[in-house]
C-alpha cells in the first residue's frame, strides 16, 4: 500500500515549503519536488497544508464514567491521529497490570493511535519498585493527584516526593494534577453550606490561588528530589508563571494546557438553566486575563502542549452532569473535547495571531509526542515517521456543532464556536481515515504505541551527559 | 549538475533521521529513504551527520583595517557557507551606496555567499528617510553604535531612537552594540592615567555593568518606540537577563553571543609577554561565571544565536596588534575566528551537553538566517532551499592551530583547542567546497544574497495581524 | 519609690540622644536634660545607652520537657524584661484554660514579665469559635504547626487556612511553625533506613526546601484567606525571599528569625562525640550563605524581629539529648539561650557593623512587642511606658560561658563566643534585678501582661480604614 | 525664653503618647507627665497632636525666575520649619561661592529655617576636586540634572559617574534628577512640528519610560562607582520599583516623591482655557495608577521622604505660564506648593489610610532631615533637638485656597482640594511663628542650618565599618 501526495506545502514546527510526500508500509519515505512514484493512491494538495497528525497527551477514554474508545473516532476526525490516556490503577493491581486491562479494553475498538500513561491511586512500596520497570512495558509516564480529597485518588506530598526520587532514575516522567485537595474540599464544604450549591460555585471552590499553590508546592519538591515534573491542565496565570520561573531556573518543570482554558471563561459556568454544568471540569475554567496569559505562554513555550482533556461522560447532560442539580460537588467533572482541538487552536490562535503556524504545529503534535516518548514516529513528518498526515483546507468556513462531533455526548462543549479551515483528509499511518469532517476508516483501526523513558521533560538531564554524539 | 548523498543522518533544529538527499541545480529537492536518482555525483554519509550549512551573522570583512573576503575561505572550510557582513557608512553616502561599494569589493572574490547589514555612522535626515527602502535593495538589518566615544560610530539615544520609530514600518530590524561609550572612554582615561597601559586593563575600561547598562537603555527606548530590537555580541549576564527578561515581559527584544565569549574568559587578556592584546575585542572577554551564564542563555532560547564577530586585523598581532603596546586603548579590536564557530559550539557545546544537537543547529545555521531574513533559502535542510550542506563527521578529533586556518592571521585565537567532529565535506549550493579542513572550491563562488524584511525579530509583530494563513 | 537616670544616652528605633530618664510608679514620667526630682534612687549613666527592655516573643518555658519559669531570670540578666510562651493546649480543654493553666504555674515563679501566644493542637469547631474571644482574655496571637507529623502539633492547610477567616475578624495574629512534615518524616524515615543516625542528619532531614514550601504554602493560604501570617524563625534564604516578595506584593506577611540561625551554622551538628546534639532544634541550623541573607534581612527590615526560641531541656545534654545517640529523630529539640539574645544582637550584629544601633533597639524590644500587641506599654522608652530599662556599657569585653548562664542547663549553645558590651543594669517597671550580669531580683516579680489584638501584621489592614485620627 | 506645651499627644516615627514638652533656648529639654517648669509661656495641646516640624528637601527659592525667600513663610504656614534649596551654580564660580550667593539672598528675608544642597552646571575639574570639601562649608548634598537638554543643566553620564567616585569620599551624598534629556528633547521636537503645542504634550514629550530608563541609567552607574544615590521627584511606578530593587539587591539607592505626584494626575494638563499650565512641572504628572504606586512606595519605604519641589514662577499663570500659550515647550517649569505638604499628606494620606501617622512623620520630617544630614537637630521631637513644634488639630475642615495662601502666587496648585486638619500653632526653635493659618514671625527670622555629610543614603556604608559604638 503506498500513497503518493502532490504539491501540498508541509508545515513543520520550523518552517513551511511546497511539496510532494511518498508514503510506504505506514511510514514516510521520501519528501521532495516532482517525486516521481508509482503509487497505489495520488492525491494532490494544492493550496492545502499538510502537517503531522495531531498527539491528544491527555485524554480519558473508558475511566470514572466516561465513554470509551468507541468514541474514539472523534479526535480522528479532528485531526489528532495519537491519543494518550489515563487508566486508573485497580485496586489490587500494580500499574503495569492495570494498563493491561486498560489495553484490552481499547485493542479492536480504538479508531485512533493510542498509548497509556500509568495513573497511581494505591501507593504501595510495591508501586515504587514498579516504576523503574514501567519504560520495558512501554509506559514512561505516571500521574499522581493533589487533589479530590476523600477519594483515593489524592496522595500525600510524601508519596509524589518518593515517586520523583524513583521515577528519575529510570526515565519516567511525573504527571501531576495540582490542586491543594485540603482547601477545595474545605471550600466546597463552606460553599454548601451556605447554600451556595449552583455550578458557578464550582469555580469558587477551586481558585486559582488552590492551583497556584500546589504547583508550587510541586516545583519544591522537584527541586529537592532533583527531577523533571509536568504539570497537567495548567489554567491559573499564577501557575503557569510559577513553572515559567521554576524552567528559567534551571529547574526541569514543564506543563500543559487544555483547549477549553483557551477558549471559555467562567461565566459559562453561570450559564442559566443549569447549562453551567456543561462546563464543570477540574481546574476550572479561568476569567478572561488567566486566558490571555495562557495563549501568550503557549507562544512564548512556557507551556509546551495543548491537551484536550478530553472526559465525555457517559450520561452526558441530562443523565450525568444532573446529579449535582442541587450540589455543585455532585457534578461529573469532564467535557467532551477531543474532536476540536485542531480547530481551537487554529481558529483562536493561529487566525487571531496569538500563535504562529510553526507554533501550532509544535503544541498539536511534534511536543505531545516528545514529553510522552512517542517522537520520531508520531508529531514530525520525516522520513521513517509514521505517515500520519493532515491535510488542511485553510479556506474552510463552520461553525462548531453537537451534530458534527463524533463525541456521542448530548452537548458539545463549543456549541457554535466558528471553525476556520478543516482536515480535508487525514491519514493515519497511511491509510484515510477522516475526509471532511466524517470519519472513513474502521472500528480497531488504532494501534497501541509504546512509549518510551527519558522523554521531552529530561532535556536537560540529558543536557547533563558529557557525551552526546549519538553517532560515535 | 546533481548531487546524490546517502544514508547519512539528517540533524535538524527538531530532531534527527536517516536518510538519502538529492540536489538538483543548487537546490535541494528530495529527502529519503534509498531515493533512485541518476546523479552526477554520489556520496555515501554512512555513520556523518548532515545539516545547513553555518550562517554567520555577525562578520566583518575589509572594514576598519580587517582583511578582506579574500579570506572568506576559511569560513566554508569551517562549515559555515553564509556570512554577513557590516559594511560602514562612507562618508558623504547612503546606506545602499555604502553596501554597494562593500558589494564589489566581495563580488568575484567572495568564497562563501554573503549578505550585508547597513551600519549607519552620518545619522543625517536622509538616512532615516533611506531606512524606509533599504528592503527593496536586500538590506533589511541596520547596525547602531552606543560606544565608541570621539568616533563617528558612536550615536546618541536620539538617533538610535527615531531609527527604532522609522525601521519598523519596513520591517528593517534594529542592530545595536550595546555599551556605554560614555562611561567606557571616562575609565579608559581614568586607567591610562594611572599607569594601567596593559591589555587586562581592556577588560577594566570595559565592566559588565556598562554592557548591562546600555542593553538596559535600548530596551526601553525599544519599549517607547514599540520596535524590535537586536542586540549583538551579548557577554555580560546582566546583559543577558536584561533580554530575557524583557522578552519575557511581552517586548521584541532579542540577542545574539559570540563564540570567544562561550569559550574564553578575561584571564586570557593577563597573558604575558603581550599576548593579552590577541584577545582584545569589544565588549571584552568576561569571567568565568558570565561564560556559564551564556551557555545557558543559549540552551534556553534567551539568545538566538551565536556568531563569530570575525575581526582579522590586517596586521595581525606584530603589526596591528602591537600598536597598542603602551596604551591598551590603542590595540586594535577583533579576533580571527570565523573558522571556528561550528568547531567551538559543537566541542565545548554538543560535547560537554551545554547544548543539545538540535539547539546546535538553531544557534549556528536555522536561526541566523531566520534573523536576517535570509531563511528559508538558508538555514535548512529542506525541499527547495540553498543545497548548502555540511557532511559532519563525529569521530574526528584534532586541535585548533593557525596551521590548519585559512584566516591569514599571524596567530589564532582558539590555538590548542580541542575540535572533536570535523565538516568531512562542506557544499556550498550543491557544490563541494571543502573537504576534511581543506578549501577545494574556487575564488569568486560566494554569491550575494539579499535578506528579507520582517525576519525573525519580528515574530510577535507577525502575530499582531489577523490573518496569518498565508495559503488563504 | 522613684528612679532617676543621669546623663545616659537613649537608644531608640529612630535616633540616639543625651538625657536623663525620671521614673515613679513603674511608668516612665519624665525624659530630659538636667531633670530636677527627687527621687528615691539616683544612678549616674555617663557613657552608657539607654535603651528600652528586650521583648522575646518567641520561648518555651514548662513544656514539651523544658524548664519552666524558675529559670526565667536568665532573660532579665540578659537584658530581656519580656517573654512571651508558646503554652500548648492541653487536650479537652480550650485555648483560653490552656493558657490559664500555664499562667498558675508561672505566677509566684516568673521572673520576667510574660505574655502567652496560644498554640491550637486539638482544631475542633470550638477552637474556631473561640479564636474570636480570645483577645478579651489578653491573647492575641496563636501558633500552628505545619511540621512534626505524627504528634498532634501538626495540623493540616485546612485547619489553618480556615483559622486564618476567623482569626482577622478579632484582630488575632497567627503564627506558623513552617515545614513541611509530610517530606521531614520521610527524610528522617529514609536516612534512618540508610544509617545515618547522627546528629549532622537531622539537618539533612529538614532541607531548607522543605521550609521554604511550607512558607510558601502558607503565604498562599493567607492571600487566598486575605489575613495576616507571622511566620516563626525563619532560617532559610528562599523562605525568607518569600515572605519579603510577598510583602512587597501588598500581602500582610511577616516574619522573625532567632539568635542561633544569625549565629550558629550546620557545620556546628558535625561536632564530634555527638556535641553535635547540643544543637539539635527545627528548623535546623543553616549554611552560612543563610546566615548572611538573614543578617541582611534584618536590617533591611524583611524579617521583623529576632526572637531566641529559648528551649532548655529539663535534662540537658546528658540526660535529655542523649537519648538521641543511636538516632537523631530522637533527640529532644532546643537550646537554651533566652539569656544571650542581647549579647548576640549587639557583638555580631551592631559590632560588625551588619545593623545599626537604631535597628538594634527594633529587632530586639519595639517590634516584637508591637507584634505581640504589648506596645506602647512595652518596647520602647517613652512617657507613659513601662520602665523597663537596660543601662548598658559598650565598653565590657568578655565571653558567653555556661558558668555565667542562669539558664540552669549543662551547656550553653554558644559558649565561648564573644560578649561586646554588657547590661550594667536592668530595670524591670522601675526595679533593679540585674546588674552586670548577676540576678538581683526576686521570684515572682514577673507579671502576666495581656496582649492586645491588631497587632503589627493588621498595619496594612489598619490603613484600609478610612479614618485614623484617633483623637478626633 | 522659655515654653511649656501641655498635654498634647506626641507622634513620632514609632509611636504616641500623651506628655508635655518643655522648651529652653530653642532647644527641646524635657518631655513627660505633669512637667513642673516655670516656663514664660504655657500652652495647653489637649486634644491635639504634636509632632516635630516639617522638613522639605526639595524647594526652589529666587532660581530659573521663582520668587524666593520672601515667600518663605508660606512652608511655615504649613508647618514645615526647614527648607532646602537648590541654588544653581553661577557661570564662573565654584560650588561653594554659588551657594555663598544664596545664603546673601536669603539671609534677613528668610522666615524658615534654611540650608543649601549644591546644583553643579559647569562641570570642571575644580568642580569634582571642590566635592570633597563641600561638607566643611556645610553642604553635604550635591545634585545633577540627567535633562534640559540644550541648557546647561543637563551633564553627561561620565560626570554623574566621576562624581561618584569622588563625592562618596567625602559622605557627599548625590541628588539627580532621572530623565532622558535626549529623548525628551526629540520627542517635544516631533510634537511641536506635528502641532501637538498644547500643555497636555508636556505629558506626551516626558512618557513614564524616559523617567524610568535614565533612573536605571544611574543606578547602574552608583552600582559601577560603589555609591549612594538619591533620586528626586520620582513619579514613575517602573521608576519607583527600579529604585526599590536595586535598594532591596544591597545598593544604596534610595529616592522621594512630591506631593503633586500623590495627588493630582495627568488629565489636569488637559484643562481647557489653557490652564493645563498651572500644572507643568517635570517629570510630568502621571495617570492615577502611579499615583496608587507612589502612595505604596512611601508608605512600604521604597521611597523615603515626601517633598514639595516648591518653585513659584515670579510671574504666575499670567505672566510666566502664558509665555508658553502657543508652545508648551517654552511654559516654565514648576508649581507653588511649599505651603501645603502637610495638608496634603495629612488629608489624602493618613485620613484615607494609605499611610500611618507614624509613617506621616517619617516622610514629612524625620526621613528628609536625616537625608540631607540635619538630623537630630531637625526632624524630631527629642531632647537637644531643636524645638520645632507642630500643634496640630485634626478637627480642622477646611478648603485649600489661593486666598489662603502666602506664595504670592496668582493661582493655588490644589485650588479647593480638602484639607482635614490643621497647624494650630507651629513654633519655630521656640518660637510661635504661624497660628492656624496666619504667619505670626518675623522676616529674617530663619535660620541657616550647615548640613552634615554622611546622612541617611549612607546608612550601609556606615554598616560596612566594624566598630558602630559612638561612645567607645
Amino acid at each position: 500500500m503506498s500513497l503518493l501526495i502532490k504539491n501540498g506545502t508541509i508545515l513543520s514546527a520550523e518552517g513551511e515549503y511546497n511539496s510532494d510526500i511518498y508514503v510506504e508500509e505506514e511510514k514516510i519515505v521520501a519528501i521532495g519536488k516532482n517525486l516521481d512514484y508509482n503509487a497505489d493512491e495520488i492525491v494532490d494538495a494544492t493550496g492545502k497544508y499538510m502537517f503531522p497528525g495531531g498527539v491528544d497527551e491527555h485524554v480519558h477514554y473508558g475511566s470514572f464514567g466516561t465513554l470509551d474508545f468507541s468514541t474514539s473516532n472523534a479526535p480522528v476526525v479532528g485531526g489528532t491521529t495519537t491519543v494518550v490516556d489515563f487508566p486508573p490503577q485497580i485496586v489490587g493491581m500494580g500499574i503495569k497490570d492495570s494498563v493491561k486491562v486498560a489495553h484490552e479494553n481499547a485493542k479492536d475498538v480504538a479508531m485512533v493511535d493510542y498509548s497509556f500513561h500509568g495513573l497511581v491511586m494505591y501507593p504501595t512500596e510495591d508501586i515504587f519498585d514498579e516504576l523503574l520497570t514501567l519504560p520495558e512495558a512501554g509506559i514512561s509516564t505516571i500521574k499522581f493527584f493533589m487533589a479530590y480529597k476523600g477519594t483515593p485518588f489524592m496522595v500525600n506530598d510524601d508519596v509524589i516526593f518518593k515517586a520523583m526520587q524513583v521515577a528519575k532514575k529510570a526515565g519516567v516522567t511525573i504527571f501531576l494534577h495540582a490542586e491543594n485537595g485540603e482547601l477545595v474540599d474545605l471550600l466546597q464544604k463552606q460553599l454548601i453550606a451556605e447554600g451556595k450549591t449552583d455550578p458557578i460555585y464550582h469555580a469558587a471552590s477551586r481558585p486559582p490561588v488552590v492551583e497556584a499553590e500546589a504547583t508550587r508546592r510541586a516545583i519544591y519538591m522537584a527541586e529537592l528530589a532533583d527531577s523533571p515534573l509536568f504539570i497537567v491542565h495548567v489554567t491559573a496565570k499564577e501557575a503557569m508563571e510559577a513553572i515559567r520561573d521554576a524552567y528559567q531556573s534551571g529547574l526541569s518543570v514543564y506543563g500543559e494546557t487544555c483547549t477549553h482554558y483557551l477558549t471559555l471563561t467562567e461565566e459559562k459556568l453561570a450559564e442559566p438553566n443549569f447549562e453551567g454544568a456543561k462546563y464543570v471540569c477540574s481546574p476550572a475554567l479561568r476569567k478572561q486575563e488567566h486566558v490571555d496569559a495562557l495563549w501568550q505562554a503557549v507562544q512564548k513555550g512556557w507551556l509546551k502542549a495543548v491537551g484536550s482533556d478530553h472526559a465525555a461522560n457517559v450520561g452526558g447532560f441530562e443523565n450525568d452532569k444532573k446529579k449535582g442539580l442541587h450540589d455543585f460537588t455532585k457534578i461529573p467533572n469532564g467535557c467532551p473535547s477531543a474532536q476540536d482541538r485542531l480547530a481551537l487552536l487554529w481558529t483562536y490562535g493561529v487566525e487571531t495571531g496569538k500563535i504562529t503556524k510553526e507554533k501550532f504545529v509544535e503544541l498539536f503534535s511534534t511536543n505531545p509526542a516528545k514529553i510522552v516518548g512517542l517522537f520520531p514516529e508520531k508529531g514530525q513528518i520525516a522520513i521513517g515517521s509514521d505517515a500520519d498526515i493532515v491535510i488542511f483546507d485553510p479556506t474552510y468556513r463552520g461553525k462548531i456543532t453537537v451534530e458534527e462531533s463524533y463525541h456521542r455526548s448530548d452537548y458539545n462543549t463549543f456549541e457554535g464556536m466558528d471553525m476556520i479551515g478543516r482536515p480535508e483528509k487525514v491519514y493515519l499511518r497511511g491509510k484515510l481515515t477522516a475526509e471532511n469532517g466524517k470519519f472513513v476508516g474502521i472500528k480497531g483501526q488504532g494501534k497501541y504505541i509504546k512509549s518510551k523513558p527519558f522523554g521531552l521533560c529530561y532535556e536537560e538531564f540529558k543536557g547533563r551527559a558529557t557525551k552526546t554524539s549519538s553517532l560515535v
